[in-house]
Formats: C-alpha cells, structure tokens, sequence
C-alpha cells in the first residue's frame, strides 16, 4: 500500500510539473472553462482502501465515463437483446463518426462512442419519461460510489443540448434507420444529462469497484453483474474506450479503460481494484493526455499490465 | 493438469459433432481443399507441459498467425521506429481493406492486418534477399517450438503468389505512398511465404510460450523480447489480431489471439501458457469459427479470461 | 410542332402500357399514396406554345425539382458567394448521404443533393422569418409559371417534418461544421414547405422556360438572371441533377434535367423550350424511371441532346 | 473565322502573361521535365479549317486524353456489353482513388478515372498481344488526326512502367474481383503505351473532330462511331472528363471536354468543331490550370457552351 501511495504521490508530481498538457474540449462551451492545470488521480482497491493524490475530490464533468454505467444498467435491463441495436467492435474512426452509419444501416460499432450510447439511453427510455430514466441512471451511480451527494451539473447539460449538433445528427440518422424508438430529443435529452453527471476521481473510482471485482459490490458483497458480464464490459472498455485510442492505450497503459472529454479516465484492473484520473487538456484523439500518462505510469509501477503474468 | 486434459477431450468432442462449421477460405485455392471436419487443439503451459486432443499433430498452413512472429522480429531488427510505418489501432474495416490506406497515407492500421504485415515484410528485407528473410523467419519459428521439421509448404505459397491480387494492390498502393522500400513483388515473396508456414497445432502452442511468459523462453529461460514487449504484442493481439472480429473475440473469449485464414488461433494467457486451436471452417470475419467457440469454451472452463480476477 | 404533339402522344401512349414502372417512393408517407400509374408531360416552346400529353395537369409533389428555383432565388440575393457554402460537382453518392460532409467539413458538393439545397434554404433565410422566405419561394414559382394558383400541400410538408429524421441529421450535422447560420430547424422548415409545391407538368414546364431562354421571362423578355447564369444553372442540372444516376440521365437523354422524388423531371433545351415529365414510380437512384425512359424518348424524336450538332 | 483568330491570339496572348501557372505533374518523372511556360491552343472546325496560336505544333504527352480514342475503339470491338465493367458515373474522387472501387466491387465509375481505362485496355487486349493492341490504338489516332507521325514517346511510357505503384494498385484490385481478363501487367502494359502518346494541339483538334461531327470523319464523311454513339462519349467528357473537377469545367466552360496530367485538354462543340489546349501546370484537381481558363475564354468568346442556345 506504501509502493501505491508513493507512486500516485510521485505522478501527482510529475504531471504539475509538465508544461504540454493538450487542449481543453472546447465544443462543449462550458467545458472550455475548466483550468487545465487540475490534475487528480485515485485508485480504490478490492480490499476496500482508496488512496488519491492532487485534486481527486474535485468534480468534474465525467462525459463519456457514464458510457460505462449506462451500458450496465441498459444490459440489465434487456440483456443481451442490446447486441442486436449496438455493435462490438472498435470503431476505427473518432467518437463523433457518422460514416460508419452509413456504411453499416444505423447500427453504431459499440456502446462507447457516441452514436451507441444514444442508442443506449434510448433502450434505457423504454416506458420511462426522460426525467425517470435520468434519476435512475444518478441512483445507479450514487448507489455504486456509495455516495448520494453524486449530481448533474445543469449547466453543462444545458450547454450541449444548446451546441450538441453533431449528436443531433447521430441520433436524427439513426432514427431515419429505425435503430432509435423515441423520438431523437428524448434519446438526446437522457444522453446529455448522463454526460453531464460530474463527480470526482475519487467518487468515480468507487463507483468503478464492481468491474474490478468480478460484479459484486466489494463492501456488501451483493452482486451488479455476473462475472461474465463484468468481464465483458471490461473487454469493451479495452477495444473500444479511448476511441481511436484504444489501441494505443491497450499497448501502452494495458488496462481496461474508458475516457470522456471532461478529461476523466477510468480505469480497471481485475482482482486488484479500481481507479479515476483527472487531466482537462485532451490529445488528439480526444483522450485525456496526462491522464493517460498518469495510468501508464501507474500501470508500469504496479505492474498492473492484464497482458503480464499475475 | 487433469482439469486442462478433461477440457481439451471435451471440446474436441464437442467440435466433431458439429455440423456447422463455417466455409474454408477458396480464395488461395489451395487453402479450398482442406477437409473441413479437421479439428486440433494443444496448450503449451508455462511450467514444461503440452496437453493436446483432436488433428493436433497434423500441419495446416498458420497464414496470418505468422504475423506475430513476423512483429516480433522486426521489432527486434528495428526496434519502435517500426511504428512510425504502421499503426497500433484496431481497423474498423475487413482484413483485406484499402481504403482505410486511402485515407491515412498509405499507414496500414496495425501490423495484424495483410498491409500492415507486408510493411513488416519490407522492413524485414532491409539489407537481404528475400530468400534469407524467409530463412529467418522460418529459423526463428523452429527455434520457438524447438522443432527443426516446422517448414513452408511451397504449393501453398505458389498459390498465393498466383493469386493474390489484392496483395499486389495493397502492397502497390502503399509503395504508391513511400511505405514500401523495396520493389512490391519482393516485400510480397517475403509475405506470401511466411503465410505458407504450415504448423501443427501443438508447434504453434510451443513457438507461441515466450508471449506467455514475459518474452522469455519458458526452458531455457532466455529472453526472446522484453517482458514490456511481449506485453505490447499480447495487447496487439487482443485489440486487432481477429480482423474486424477482434472486439468479438475479446469479449467473448477474452484472451489475446491472432488467427489465420488457414483455419488456425494462436491465444496466450499470461502466467499460464499458450494454445492453438485449428477447424478450416471460417465465420464471416474471415476466422476459425469452431475455433473462436472452442477457445471460448476452454477459456471459461479454466477460467483463462485476462479480464477476471485472478 | 405536329411532329412535337405526335411524339409527346406516341410517348404518352408507350407509357400508359409498361407494366414496369419502378416503386413509388414511401419514404414520405404521404407520396406512398399516389397511384403510380399517373403520367403525364408537358413541353413549353421558346415561341410560345405548351404542348401536354397524359395527366399533364393533375399536381403532384415536385419535392427535389424545387432545388432549382431556390438555387436560382439564392443566386439573385447572395450572388457568386453561395459557392463557398455549397459545391458544384456530382457528389457520387445517393441524394441523402452524409458521407461526404464528413470527409469534405461539412461543404454539400452541390446544391441539388438534399445537404446542398439545405444550405439554399439556410441563405435565404438571412434576415427573413421562415414564413417571409416560405412566401417568396412560392411567389417566384408562381412568376415564373405564370401561374397563381401554384401553392404548397401541407399535408406532405407535414408528413416530412414528421419523418425527415436524415434529413435533420444533415442539417444537424452541417450545422456542426457551421454550415448553417440558423437553427437547423428553420432552415428544414423552409426546405420541407418548398419541396412539398404542388404543381403539373404543365405549370412546371412553364415555369422552366428562363432556362431554356438565356434567363430571359419568355413572354415579357424579362432577365431573370442573366444568360451566363441560366447556363451555368442548366450546366449543374445536366451534372448533378439526378443525383447518382445524372452520369447516365446525360448519357441517354442528354439534356439538363432536374428530378424529384415525387416522378417529376424538369428539362432544359437551350434555345428549344422546357419540358415535365411525371410518374410517381422511381428507379434505383430514385429517379423517375417512366420519366426517365420517356424524356430519351423525347429528346431522340426531337433530337434535342445538346450533345448533337445543331 | 477572322473572330475565332483574334480570339485564339488574345487567349495565347493573354496565357503567355499569366504567372500563376500551376504545378507541373511530377509523380511521372518524365513529365516533370516539361517547361511550364509552353502554352499552345488550336481548333480545328467542322468545315475544314485548322486554326492555332502558341506552341500548338509542339507535341506532349496526351495521358488521359487517349481515354476518349480508346473508349471509342473499345466500344466498336465489344458495343454496350462494355458498360457491364465499366460504370457512366461521375466518381466524386480523385483520379487515383480507390475507395469506390472497394464499395462497388471492383467496377470502376466511369471510363475516365485510372481505373475504368485500365479495364478499357483490358478489353482491347482480348485475343491480341499488347503489342497488337498498342499498334492498334496508335493506328486509330493517326487514322483520326490524319497524320502519321504520331507516335508514343518511349520514355514516358517506361517513366510510367517504373513508378505507377497506384495504378498497378488498381489494376490488381480489380483484377481480385475478376474485373480484368488478363494478367495485370499485360492490361497495364496497354495502359501506359496510351498515355505516353505524343501530339501536338493541332493534332488533337484534327483527332477530335470526329465527335464534333456526329460521328462521322469530316473530310471523308466516312462514319467513325453512330451519331448516338459521339454524343454518349461527349456526355461522358462533360460529366466525368475533368476528374474531380468536372462539375467546375462544365459550369464555366460548358464544353464537354477530357484533360491529361500532361497539361492537354481536349474539347468538343458539337456541329462547330474540336480543339485542344496546352499547358503543363496543373490545378489542384490535376487538369491544365491555364488550359482550363484558355477554354473558358475561348468558349465565353466564341458563345460555344451548350448550355446557351443556338
């Protein structure tokens, strides 16, 4: 645990010293006014401890992240009638790719970019007004962080209904394929405001636990998943959560991970335990680029790679 | 041992009763007249044994599995500069697709794919023939299965040579771009050849251990790569060594794989061993499709997925 | 001019027996209602005289053949400065793909692919409230046509902002590039309201004929727009006019032409007079495919290819 | 005739001037030798007369241009069932590209891309020896120009042999859809002997003018192809001639018409004549920069679009 604390304290240094930080999404407006020098880091591990470093009880705007949380909620839901409306393969395209659509009759790649987690929120609408599906997708957070203070930053969730024309033309085309059932600002209006739930590395770090366990709740020990499928999910996080980094970050960092444009990445390690990081400026495939220093290095130092003999 | 043993027998049983079996690639006509009810599968652990059942003695043609080896010593010649002629992200399109190369420069996506791997070829050819490029690649393949009898089958490499237009296109296209160094039709002897390796199930297991066992040689214990370089490899075959059928793969069977149009599977559990499977019969994305349902099986009987706690 | 009411008769004729007619576009739901063996053409002479045969005055949708009069109004307000919004090449692509605004920033390649003209009702917007703009478009036509009763059917303008979800996504995804200066829903609104004017054969060739005219009102000799502009009109309806089959609409028929997916096809015969043509059963590129047939028809009796000497 | 002098003389005038000259194709090596000064116009009339200005006499590498004389000799051997290899579709790519022929099954979009005269020659290879068909082809032009110095510039052609890395590409590609009949190299050797065809302005206009006339050679009146048929090539070089640019040319020249990287256009009015323009830089699209405007003066001058009535 000291060789834990030692190395997060050791990359909290190190990356408030760098100087090339990326760049700030600045299509979201009100994401351009994070200050690019946060940097926080947090790892919660299976044997119930959380240790964290720099501004890792800050919150920030998690995006992408809830990728993760809605894609758990929705297979719960309908099961694995989810794989016939979403795909599982990588994109090979960026997160906000329309071409595939085409190419592929409305069925987006994977529920990681952006184009499938709408389909996501728009299984999860099904009988539900947008605000109830809203409310259970918090809960479900809050529930997994062990956290009620959890929230969505309304001004966040305004800014990209007001600007998110990309994503309404992701979801109009669906739509126009039959691959969407509500109306496309319903689906929308579920995916924005889950983009906009904002929570710190240490809260996202809790609330990643289950998938680093096997699908249970590490305290209580009552299951999220089954395995199988927390493993699963874990799979998709490596082939398809930095977009097109996954790659990239599979070979470099070696660990499930899935990031958002707030400048979050969670990541995973099975059997060992969970962990946040926390950098605004994004590199250019729209992934946090010291956060995906920050767990590189980490991975390195703990020899957490999946790919190296445990 | 007695576990693995009873796994092996089952699944080979399994799989003879089996009557859909996919389709055996046609397009290198001589791949079209393998019989498609040959089953093998072998497992090579770390600790020195080697557990078979089914064709696991009888040689096929390893096709795109050559493709590990082929990375392995190129990074060895060339170290990382080799990324700078080829990507490390999953494709998003078939094995065979040109038009990601249209769009990126002539950059193959990664080396798993037949672009990617005919750079590897021209940059294996730097300062050689091609006649002792091949001697290489096949004397490197004996030495890690420790089997000096592994040789290429030359009518399947004719064959190739014949007919594999959309090699020549590839490889042209590229050396259209400056990707290639030296004359398409050379880096192509090179590439046809490596592919027309045929190996048994249990050689494949054997030359497949270093990446098992953190670049070492699992006897003598020599480092054939760096443990962070056979981690990268590893993490390569997870996001790109089944074509478009890799985050399939990952989630299904969860284990880092690389598969051939021959009919064969390489898969590598770190810690544990190595392990081929081979049915000629193909799925849609062009791999082994008892194969993939095989390695899955065994997979979850011996709880081998990277992505569980172990 | 006998010669001239014998082929639109023989023609007429020809295409009351064709049992092939093509499928009626349902993408609209309202369209699907049309009784698909409606046909009927219309020809309007430089000197003078309108020729009919068929059902040459019942109105039907003349959807996309509207891009013509708009481009043309747009023209006159914006001048040569549309051309940085809008391209002029043949798109090689179907009428709504979207494909191409990815790879080209959000630029349509003409203005008679549903992006392009998009952007046509976006310019015209400038300064007017849909309504205004709604009410402009309708009057020109009416000019032009010397016709007052040509309106709009609402019911079709409803049924397509009802279920033009791709064409929201391509508003929507322009206007992620800024290739919209009002809110996409707007600019659809004008786009849906034109493309849904009703109108006959007749009341379309009449309103066609400054084009075949240098630009000039036939009757009153009026510019309209200027000679160079007509021809540069008629110039984008011979390359693009018919989406992805306007290659083979020159070809066969060799005059500039403008098709819709309500059956209608406007042309152009420089010098000659203007002609419509309409039957509701389109072909695979969703073109007109009696329309089509009926038009070569035309234009071999009358020798009116504008590739042939005159 | 006096008009069409001075009009040729000013454009030649004004062309000497011009300083924005665009950029000479040097991916053929040979070519990248040529003087981007030289500029050369002539027109050759359906009555008989030849009229030039500039460096018309001077005789360059025609590239492309022959498309149009090998696509007239190919449709006289195999008729229409040319059309089931090769598409009459504006490609809305580049020259080169690759991408459609991967989306539509290795039939190219038009004869006027690489790729569709490459399939060309691959048709005229049928029971001959390349040889033959390059004898044959040389033939046809002098035959049509009425001179029999023309003749292939070796060096060119070998230039071509050695580099065409992308069009070896796209012959292969093809060739793996079964859309060439022979050997690759064999097509290929066709293809470049075409294009390293030499001639001078002059003596392009005399081998166009067939075209201008319906057909029919000029001063014998002999028929070369069917009325039907000159017109159908005519409408091709106005929809697919320029490349990617062919929308542009035939909105500000609107003259069918069919460029070569080596700097050359040649163009059609029909009933009026045939004429070809010089000069070796090239636009962005890859066709003549002042070629391209030298038509456009000529034909503004001259009120030779078909888009104008006459």
């Amino acid at each position: 645990m000291a060789e834990l604390e030692k190395a997060l304290a050791d990359i909290a240094a190190e990356m408030a010293a760098r100087t090339d930080r990326g760049n700030v999404a600045t299509y979201i407006p009100q994401l351009g006014k994070i200050d690019p020098q946060k940097f926080g880091i947090a790892v919660a591990t299976n044997d119930g401890s959380v240790l964290v470093a720099g501004d890792a009880d800050e919150a920030f705007s998690i995006q992408s992240i809830s990728k993760v949380f809605t894609l758990t909620l929705a297979l719960g839901e309908v099961g694995d009638a989810l794989w016939k409306r979403v795909g599982r393969e990588p994109s090979g395209n960026p997160f906000n790719s329309i071409v595939q659509l085409e190419h592929e009759n409305g069925i987006p790649r994977n529920p990681f970019i952006n184009a499938g987690a709408i389909v996501i929120s728009d299984i999860m609408l099904a009988g539900h007004r947008p605000r109830e599906t809203i409310g259970e997708i918090v809960r479900f957070v809050r529930f997994l962080a062990d956290d009620d203070t959890i929230a969505i930053d309304h001004a966040v969730a305004a800014s990209e209904q007001a600007t998110g024309f990309r994503n309404f033309a992701l979801a109009n085309y669906m739509k126009s394929f039959g691959n969407l059932r509500h109306p496309p600002e319903l689906s929308l209006g579920v995916y924005f405001h889950q983009c906009a739930i904002a929570m710190s590395c240490r809260q996202l770090a809790m609330a990643g636990r289950f998938l680093a366990n096997d699908g249970r709740h590490p305290e209580t020990g009552h299951s999220v998943v089954s395995a199988e499928r927390a493993r699963r999910i874990a799979s998709l996080m490596l082939t398809c959560g930095h977009y097109d980094g996954s790659g990239e970050f599979a070979f470099k960092v070696g660990i499930p991970g899935k990031s958002g444009v707030g400048g979050g990445i969670l990541g995973i390690v099975p059997g060992v335990g969970s962990m946040a990081v926390w950098s605004p400026g994004l590199n250019a495939n729209g992934n946090s680029q010291l956060g995906s220093i920050a767990l590189e290095m980490l991975a390195k130092a703990m020899n957490w790679s999946i790919f190296a003999p445990r």
